[in-house]
């Protein structure tokens, strides 16, 4: 499956002293790119919530490669990269889209939890889900 | 009564180009001050939260008077200006604490909710809350 | 002139405990629908930066109507509704883009402060942006 | 050596739709949390900012361990783990003040840039401050 990269234009208040764009917001960003990623493959946080289901970060890492300075667009390419039935990961590509140049990779991990806070396994609680998870894992 | 004022130190992360705090984060400390003083009173969110009452902000405003850079520490003066047993209305003074200057004024207005979502009359359904606020308005 | 209103999605790391977006957003909201206001009128953050003028925010205002959730997307139209030749007022209507519900009413005042911080009067400084500001003032 | 560590007080703006502080802001607590250690050590950014070096982030991780609600305190315990000269690495332990429970880890690494954004060997352009951090590195 391909996927429509997701696109994030630097605000001026997401920079900072040094007058790019603070370290913390590409965290945001990813969540943005995840999100609709998610929605591309009809797993959108709407659908999640009426069945019932969160999906909470349980680790992120982001290397830092160029700087991003306001007002300029990044392109996030998005590669769910491990699904297990009760946990998946997310590897981020953000790219400057003038020039093309990386800006930073990144990499998210994630559960699933049920109402009550308790993990859950796709596989049994929603058959669906995981079907459409397993067919949207990025192989090379 | 007298309160004690709230202290913020401005973090890197509020910074933005321009090299001093985005107007925005104001706002936000606005919040935590006027979190502070309900505490102060007793009526803090977790008291407020398990009456199943909410305040949301209904308007707010502030004036930047001078900037504030990274690391300093902004003093911030709260006043209950007007309770109606319906709507309440705060005011901020923000200064710098080394100098005394003032950095801003700011006001916000709220109102409470039910759990349904509807505007509750304090003065009925929580008396001891109506008379903590109403003897906590400032007066001149 | 006619300009294209901003739209503005709503992210999840906008929301609060209360499942809306935090009213503190709302400010960064009017900043990026002012940013993309003046670069339709060609005085984007860039052109100013050149000739070394900023423009400060020196009062902000927003009463919130409604609520807005994650995920929808709020237009937001902008009106320069007052020019002096050293100072500006910008309002903004920001509407839910499903139902056309008002979410919110904001107003933000600016000056320009040269590159030693002091104010500057555009209509001396820069006839051409001058004349291009008092082009843009909405009329009803 | 022995540093004091850093509290943060969970704020209402910080958390989301899920009830719990937003895992973004944990990449800004380290951040606050690092600030306050470099000065203890008498490295805070005043003082690299007047001898002309900024000190960036080149990756950030965070593992999630459990929630943060709002008001909670988490104390954030900070280690200059390594220190190569030209780069250095802090971990970061945040736990609950109150119940001791383990919030989450976290690691940044760091270089230092001078004024052309050129990286810089401390050791060769500030051997006081070299020494500085060689003799805050932790050692079990």
């Amino acid at each position: 499956m391909d996927f429509r990269p997701y696109k994030h234009k630097a605000q001026y208040y997401e920079t900072d002293s040094m007058k790019i764009v603070h370290h913390s917001n590409y965290i945001r960003w990813m969540e943005e790119a995840r999100v609709d990623f998610l929605e591309q493959i009809n797993l959108g946080y709407d659908v999640m919530e009426r069945a019932g289901i969160i999906s909470p970060v349980l680790a992120v890492e982001c290397e830092y490669k160029s700087m991003t300075r306001f007002a300029e667009t990044v392109v996030i390419a998005v590669r769910l990269t491990n699904y297990t039935g009760v946990r998946f990961d997310v590897e981020y590509e953000m790219r400057d889209e003038a020039s093309g140049e990386l800006r930073a990779k990144g990499r998210t991990s994630h559960c699933f939890l049920d109402q009550n806070g308790r993990p859950t396994a796709l596989k049994r609680r929603n058959p669906e889900w995981d079907a459409i998870l397993r067919g949207a894992v990025f192989e090379e």
